[in-house]
Parts: structure tokens; C-alpha cells; sequence
């Protein structure tokens, strides 16, 4: 049974046990910041995933992505999908604020390696979004250089959910959704994930498997309005998986965003990527490669689990973790613990 | 609420209407046949599924798959990939009768067009597989040519489901498996799914959003087995969309397989292709091509939703038509309704 | 045979005719600007290509790629995957620009269509990139909105070539390199490439068929360094293709480059993407949707041969036409024709 | 200076040394066989790659493809793609033979592993094909699994060339095309490459860099035909790379092709694996899996560059051993050197 320390009263998904956090930070070395913007139109921020605690640039992280449906503005996945390695921190935002971010990304590893764009190639920046627009004046493009940061000089393991960071001025349902985190150990290892969750419309919502959307459309039904929504899923694990696993373990995201009762809509970015702790890979030629025994194959299963499991338990955390939030033009989200408050009677 | 007429009882999924037959069928112009062998060791057969009534290799149907886990056999897939169309009827069966059956869809599409492999170019069998091993002897190699050409002389509207053809022997979620079929109408079009059942661990089952694993795995626990399953996911609709809309709907068939419980096993070949009858693409380069409005993309949403259920509801069919089956070395699999008597209480 | 008018004693490739100005302009409605910043350590620059003189994306343009090597930092890939389509001009620039470009597409969309991030979804930047940090200090992130603002305002159908916009800072094979354009005309169609060149090792190089790779090498033997490269290839055309044929179109970019020498090098983004001016695809979902024959798949062959020529020529022309350039550091690429004077001879 | 010890008239590629024979078996442990069928209307065959000499299913191969052109109707490319090994030797046949070949492939593997299908999962054929219709009597399907074993028992280091094997009836640029083999040693190890070469248009050849098409479309220009061809490229490395590595080695088979003429026709299979030797992967959960150290992705450009290399030397092999076949209908394929016989000159 997992423990959903952080807060008792949260629906569980499924059946694998939690880490200590029920936190992507359970992976060990993994951090997670904030920088939240709320001030009157402006709803937004900025969320920072570390994999590791050294030079990312120096000591790349094994990672691959699967585009669920590619209604998004990512930047960095080109270069991923091709080297199967992250050489930055994460970083999630509004939809028209990564081209800041990514700016911000390379002035950063340009000053802990001036070698870069000199006598070293360049860096690949790697910035996720979904669209805030409903909360946020995003045409404002408040979002600079600073708030990345400042959220990565707040990266540690407790990791605020709900309307935090990135997630701020983020909807889902109908309600209000955000950031939203989660665990489970199987297999072996342990398997978080960290969601800024942004999809979703009301009829369709489950939440740890109980079929609220005809009751929360009908609480919400005064507000119809076109999916534009979107959800970005990090996947963190310290099994020792290669870069092709990778991508088998990001795609089993997409299972548990379908059982929350998504079929990844049109106009939704579902973009997922899994990465793993259990080894870097230098960025110097000179350097010796890691020789690491993968998981065998066979053995994937529980940890395909996991991570279905930890996704939607994130999806779950998000929802119930988030607060109300007032923004642009008078809109307001919800938090849904509002709109139904029986969930938590 | 769905019309399933061709069993009152089965717990129906979502909230879309189904079609009058609630079948793949329901798309006009597509056509389903089997072939079934049932006899001691050999439970196995043939299914097939023809697009429209005619020469498919003359008048080419558009189509598109998604590859949600590749632990599979099916031949075809690379052509479909590049061209995005069927040239021939779709056929399912086990996994070592792949060859089998493109050698008899050779033979059938030359028979009816002597160019092909002359002064015209070759043809593109198209055959997908799931294992059927537990209660047939693959070994065997039983299905051949004349059980390809007996499927597609029986192909009519009227779907036979459960332990019929291809289904004969497949086996989920510990329970028997097997053909099951199903559509829903959204958008102004029909969309159809058929499905061959294969895949599924008992305490993951979920039926209809009802979560039964851990009671059907409590009712099954003496025979604990690996995954080695697999699903297809065949799609069809009358919408007008291209190979790259296509490729898009059959994702979505992943949604609703997700919700089922799976998330995709590392053993399970899960493949989904969508195609559509709305229009054909001629063979001859001298054929005037067809000049077809597409569904504009911001229309697809109630489409996506309707595979996503038709594919949930199809596999609910497969193990709600199951009928207890005895293979080989008195290998047996029992019908879900069997297993579980309250489901139909 | 090519019609090189641009400059008579270039070398040509192939025997298909070009269009009257051997450039991507000679497809209808596309038109090209270049906003050159040259100023001793700043050598870099902008280039865009409007698909059409309208609002792109009110009337989207179809449109797909293909990476050979994903070493690149581009954005806007993702949706452009997904949807087929293009939404803003696409912009070219230097690899630490990718998101002030993006920032500045934004901009522009919003500015035309302010209902973008409001009522309606939000637009996808297109920028793509090659890395000039040898001729360019782009640690200096010169380049700014207002220069993509200039390379739109200057847009037109006469391309200058070499050593400007985007090209300004590049390198080709050890000499300079830069912007490049060509066009054939074949099959009743007209197909442009646009290369943004800053490929190829000096001994790789293969000129217009002719191996200079060995002599080039000699000359410049005092400057050895790792490849750290890219080319960014554009190919236009005004035959009907939808976005899956354009994949397919894309594709034979490569075949064009590695006529040159290339094996598409670890350290080198190559990235192809070709889009059909003959239709378009509106935003609104209740404008109708263009019904379009598209070109029949076995009529395909000129245009691939057209695709592969105009893109090898596209980079003959960017090396034929560039000139010296002094940069950062004292650093020089020579013009090819410096090098190798008997080329003109 | 390459070593093209086999036949020291054979124009040379590029400037990497080639292994002791020049061949896909320089690379240890790998062994090529073939089974010819030459009667009259039956110009056909079977050629096998064995990656090393033991149980391929027990001890799997690090493998990945690339599909360049997916004209092409193989089997096993789905579970390649998504496990990266191999799983048996690999066969290459005609078009109409994929299916025979699979079957005898699947018998030849559980004659090995008698579980499997049984207690162990079902093995994954892996067959690839081109079209030798010209020559070949297609139709009559002549091709059984007795051809597969004998390709199999002939399987040795030793590889012969032109029209033997699966190359016996294949066509190449209007003239006699087939089995071609090459290697190159580079960055400290060994590539090997093995075509199956049924490509091109007369008029399109260069040969080792020289533009043969026009003179070679003068001389057959009384058989002007559509291309309906295909090739198949094989290479092989002892770097140890992972599927990841090996997807883009594979990839710059497609850079020696092009030098050879081809634009990667729409008719065209075009398809390239890339496999390596220097590791393998236990079929058993309970093995210890390798721990290797993987080439660092830096130093794989020499690799790209023998890859490119030995597959057009190969392309060039494959021409310049052909003998005049004459095969059905009394259809003839003259060798190219009878073609033009100042190549020797």
C-alpha cells in the first residue's frame, strides 16, 4: 500500500508500495525547485528537476522521451532522442516562456564551462510547457532568467505540490491542476515521477480509479470551454536502464495519464521522459565510460508499473494538492476539493 | 449509453452511443471472417478483416499503426509505415503462422491480379499475431493457406467473438481471451474496433472500470504464469483522415487497452493500426486520385474518445463472449464468467 | 541542364533544368530575408522563409521533417511531427539564438492574431540552428527580436547567398560556408532547397561530383579541428503532397548532401524539412477544409531526384558564393574560391 | 588504401583501409552462406548472416535498423526496433519468400530450444528481401526451408559474390545486381558490410565516384523500365555500441548509397541493420547481463565513416562480380563490366 505521507487523505493508486516521500526526490539524488509568480494577471513560474547534484553538462544523465501527442513547444528533445542523454536540469513553464528559459539554460552552463561555444560544442537547453493561459496573462512573457535561477537555488527533496512553480496558473478538468508528484519501489529500485498537470476536461476525470465526471461537470457546467490543456510526465529512476529502456518506461506514463481518463486529446502536449540515476555519461572523450550491467529485459514489468502507478498517482497529487487561484480577467480555478468537497469527507 | 445488443449483460464502457451492431462492422463497408481449428492440441485459427468489399489492391485503403510495445511477429507494418495504405485484407492469427498467412495473401492477391510480381510491383502482406501457446501447439504450424481463404469466404457483418478464430486460443488476464469487437458514434462518423485478446496478468484486470484483479487473481492463484501475451488493436472508421490522423486515432487505442489495466508488457506485442473507408487510393498512377476535405484537426477530439472506448469495449467483448477452452497437455483456460459468477448476477 | 544564372561558372549538379532564378523563390509565393549582424567579434545573423505572403497561421502551411542527426537545438519539431503543418516562417539563426528567435515568432504571431494564448491555442516557433562559435562569439547572444523582425521586413524573392543572415558565421569543410539556395524544376513541378551550411570536414569535400577533399586538405592543414557542425536544409515545393509524402521528400535532402561527402557526423545537426505551397490548412475549424488530389505515390521519383539536386546544389552554391570572413579571435574562414583558385579557373 | 584483395580491378571507395578480406567476415566471428537455385525460369536464393557461431537465441545480438524507404515487405524489424538485438541469423531471399523463410527461421530455432513457444516466449524471425521478378519467376514461390538450412550449413568466411544467393536474380542500374561484401578499419576496430543490391536507374550510376549513368543508359537504353528494386545493407562492427549506436551507425549506410546514385527511389526497400559482435545479451533473466563499456558517442565518426564506405564498396562488389544471368521469359541482366568494358580497361 503506498503512503501518501504528504498528505493522509489522497486517493492511492494501485497496489506497489511508496518511497519514504512519495516524491520523484525518493530517487536518490534527484531535486525538485520552484519559482512561483503570482501577482494579479500574472499566474505562473517555474519548476527545476536536478538529476543529479554535479555538473549535468560534465556528467550527462541517460535519458528518452515519448511524445504522446506533440501539441507542444518543447525545446532539447531533438538532441535527446538522438544521444539518449540529458545535459541540463529540467526545466517546466508556461508555453511562451521557454524560449527564456532556454536562454537562461545555456548563460548557465556557458558560466560553469566557458568552454562551451568555444572549443567545446554547444549545450542543449531542455525546457517542457503546457499553457497557462486561461489563469495567466502569458502574452505578458513575465517569466526571465532569474526565476530559472531561483528555482534552481530552491531545488531540494521536499517538493510542494499544486499550484506551485510551473504549475501556478495550470487547470485540469475544469479544476485547478499543477504540480503533482509521486513514488513507488518495485523490482529493486525505486521509480518517481513529477507532473505538471494541465489536461484534462471535467466529464472525463477518475481519479484513483472512481469515475467523478459526470459529477464534476455537472458542478462545473456553467464554465464549457475547448481542451487546450496538456501534461508534461517526468520519469526518475535509479535502475540501471539504457537509453532505449528509457523510452519503453517514458511510454508507460502514457497509462497511467489514460487512466485518470485522458486519451491524450488533440490539443493536449502529453510529452513524457524517463531518465536514470544509475550511471552518467562524461561529457570528455578522455574520460573512461561507464560499464554498467542493465536490467535485463524480462525484469522490466515492475518497474513499467511504477511508473504507470507513479504517474498517476502525481495526476492524483496534483489535483489534490492544488489551491484556488484567481488570475487574468477574473478566471479562477477551483481546487477540487471545493468543487466536490465529499472526496474528502 | 452504448447499445450492446449482441449481449445485454456485458458492462459497457464510456458514454458514446455504439453502432446497431456494435461492431467494427458498423463502419460501412468492412467485413469480418474466421477460420477456426478446434481440435485436442490445435486451438488456433484465422481471422480476417476486409476493408471494403473489393480488389483492396487496386483500390488501396488508407491506414497508419502505432507500435505501443514491438514484442511482436506482424509483417507489414514497414510498408504501412512508409506508403499509408493496406493493399491487402487484414489477417490475424498466431505467432508462427505469420508466414503461413502472408504466403496465402501473396497467392490471393496474384490470383486476382497475375501483374503482381511481373510488370507490376510486388503486394504487402499484412499479418499480425498474438502467441497462443498456452493452449495450442504452435509447434505444429497447423494454419495454413486454405484456412486464410476460408476466413475471407466467411466474412460477413455478423462478428462471431470470444473463442473463434484467431481468438480460438488466446488467452487474458488468466481467463480466456479471444476476438471480441465493438464501435461507438461520434462526430458524425462511426468508429470500430476489433480486438484479439492476449495480454493481461489477473490482479490487473479492470472491467469496465470495475477494478476485479484481486479477486480474479485470488479465484486463479494456482496457475501463477509469466506475461507472455500481446494484443491487436484494429480501428476502424468512415471519418476522412489521412495516414498521419490515422496514425494518431490508432494511438488512442492505447488508452483504452491502459484502462483495461495493462501497461504494455515488456512480453506483450501491443499493436494498434486505424484505417479508414471514407476514401481509396488507386493502384494505377494513371487513376484519377481522389480529392477528399480531411476532418479538420480540431475536430478528431470525439474520434479519439470513440477508439479509445470501441477498444475498451472490444476487449470487455473478448472475455464476456469467452467460452471455456481445453488445449493442449490438458491445458485449460475458463471463461472470465465462469471464474467470476457475481459479474453476470 | 541547371541554369545557374545566379553566377555562370558555378559547378552544377545533375542533369534536371532549375528554375529561371536557381533558387527556393522559384516556387511560388515563397520568399526569403536576411537580417546580417557583422561587426568584428559578432559575425551571425537571421534568415527566414516565408512559405506564403499571407498569415501563416490563420492558413497553415503542410509540412514535415526529417533528422539524420538529431546533434541540433531546434525548436518547434514536435508539433510540426504531430500536426503536418507549419504555423510561423521559419527562422534560421545561430545555435545560442534558438530562443530569442522563438520569443520574437511569438511575438509576431500574437501581434497579428492577438486572440493567440487567449481564446485560441498558442502558436508553435519554428527556429532552426548551426553553431558559428568559431567566426561568432555567441556567447554574446547578439541576435534579438528586432533582427528577426528585419530578415521578415526584408523577404523577397531575390536570395542573396554566402556570407549572410543565418550563413554569416558559418563553415563548410574548413572555408567558409553560409546560406545556399537552388531550385529544378521536374515531374510538372517546381522543387527549392534553402541550406543553412556549416558542415563537412576539408578532406571529406565532393564539389558538384568532383573529389577536392584530398587538395583542400592540403591547403588548410594548419587549421585541423573536430567536426562540430550542421546543416539545416529547406526544401519547398508547389506539388501537392500531403505531410507524409513531404517526410518522404525530406528525406532525399540527404541523399543530396551526402553527394558531398558528408556521413552526417556525430557533432553535426542535419536536419531537413520540406513544406507544399499548393494548399493550405485554415485555423478556424468551421473554414472548409482544401480538398486536394495529392500527387499519386508512384509519380514521386522526379521530385525526390529534384529534392536531392537542389539541395546538393543549394550547398555548392553556399560555398561558391561565400567570401572570407574575419570573426572572434582573429579568427578567418576563407572563401572556398581563395583556396582553390584553379576551381575558376 | 582499401584492399580489394578479392578482385584487384575494383575501383576503389574512399581512403580507410579495408580489413584482410574485405569483407562483413573480417569482422570476427561473423559468417555469411548462401543457397543458390539457378534453373531456367528460377533465378533465386537465400543468403545467411550468421553474427557469430552459437545460439543467436540464447546469446542475442546488439542490433537496430534503419528503414530508408519502406517499399519493402521484411519480417522481425517490429522487435528489433523496440528490444535492439537480434535473435537469429539473418536472412535475406526474394519478395514472395519472406514468409517460407520466417517459417523455416522459427523451425530452425525451436529445433534448437525445444520451449520455445512452450515455457520460454516465441523467437523473432528476422528476414529481408528484394525483388528479383525480372529474372526470377516469383510466382512460383520455389523458395523452402531446406534452402534456408542449406544457407545456413554453407555459412563460412569465405563470402562469394554477384549472382549467388538471395543475389541471384537481382538487378542493379539495368544491370546485373546482387550479393556485394566490403570493410573498412577505423577509430580501432573493424565494419563490414554486406548488400543485397537490386537498385537503381541506368542513368543514375556513379561508380566509386565516377558518373557512369549517362554512357551506361546509352548502352541500354532499349530497356527502358520503371524502378522496381531495393537494397539491403548489412553492417556489422566489433564496437561495442548500444541498439541506440547501432540505430545511427545503420543510418549512414543510407551516405554510401546515395554516393552511388540513388535518391532512395519510391519503389525502392531500401533498409539497413547494423549489428555488433562485441557483446551479447543472455536470452535467460538469471544470466548476468554484460557490463560494457560502449564506444564513447565522440569518437563514432571514424565508424560512420566506414559504414558509408564499406557499404558503397559493397554496392561496387556487388556490380563488378555479376555474371550475365539470363532467368524467365527470357529476361537477361548483363554484367556491367560486359556492359561496358572499358571499366577494365
Amino acid at each position: 500500500m503506498a503512503d501518501a505521507s504528504s498528505d493522509p487523505a489522497a486517493p492511492v493508486v494501485g497496489t506497489l508500495p511508496a518511497g519514504p516521500r512519495n516524491a520523484i526526490t525518493d530517487v536518490p539524488g534527484v531535486t525538485v525547485g520552484h519559482c512561483t509568480l503570482a501577482d494579479g494577471a500574472c499566474q505562473t513560474g517555474v519548476t527545476v528537476i536536478r538529476p543529479h547534484a554535479g555538473d549535468t553538462y560534465r556528467n550527462k544523465v541517460p535519458a528518452a522521451a515519448t511524445v504522446l501527442n506533440g501539441f507542444g513547444k518543447s525545446i532539447g528533445l531533438v538532441q535527446v532522442d538522438e544521444l539518449g542523454v540529458l545535459e541540463t536540469p529540467l526545466a517546466l513553464t508556461n508555453t511562451f516562456s521557454v524560449g527564456a528559459l532556454a536562454q537562461a539554460q545555456i548563460r548557465a552552463a556557458v558560466a560553469a564551462n566557458p568552454e562551451i561555444g568555444r572549443s567545446w560544442p554547444t549545450v542543449n537547453p531542455l525546457v517542457f510547457e503546457c499553457n497557462d493561459g486561461f489563469l495567466n496573462d502569458i502574452q505578458a512573457m513575465a517569466v526571465q532568467a532569474p526565476h530559472y535561477d531561483a528555482a534552481l537555488a530552491d531545488a531540494g527533496v521536499d517538493v510542494a505540490q499544486g499550484a506551485v512553480g510551473a504549475g501556478r496558473g495550470m487547470s485540469s478538468f475544469g479544476a485547478k491542476g499543477g504540480i503533482g508528484t509521486a513514488s513507488r519501489v518495485a523490482g529493486g529500485y525505486t521509480v518517481g515521477a513529477l507532473v505538471l498537470s494541465n489536461f484534462g476536461t471535467p466529464e472525463s476525470l477518475i481519479l484513483a480509479g472512481r469515475p467523478l465526471g459526470a459529477e464534476l461537470d455537472r458542478q462545473l457546467k456553467q464554465q464549457p470551454e475547448p481542451e487546450k490543456g496538456s501534461i508534461i510526465m517526468i520519469v526518475a529512476t535509479d535502475a540501471p536502464l539504457d537509453a532505449r529502456q528509457l523510452r519503453r518506461l517514458s511510454l508507460r506514463a502514457g497509462t497511467g495519464l489514460a487512466r485518470t481518463g485522458s486519451v491524450y486529446g488533440h490539443g493536449s502536449g502529453d510529452i513524457a521522459l524517463a531518465f536514470s540515476t544509475a550511471y552518467t555519461v562524461p561529457h570528455l572523450a578522455d574520460a573512461p565510460m561507464p560499464a554498467v550491467a542493465m536490467v535485463h529485459e524480462s525484469k522490466l514489468d515492475p518497474l513499467f508499473r511504477a511508473a504507470a502507478d507513479s504517474v498517476e498517482q502525481a495526476i492524483v497529487h496534483a489535483l489534490w494538492h492544488a489551491q484556488t487561484v484567481q488570475g487574468r480577467a477574473g478566471h479562477t480555478r477551483r481546487a477540487l476539493r471545493d468543487i466536490l468537497p465529499d472526496l474528502t469527507a
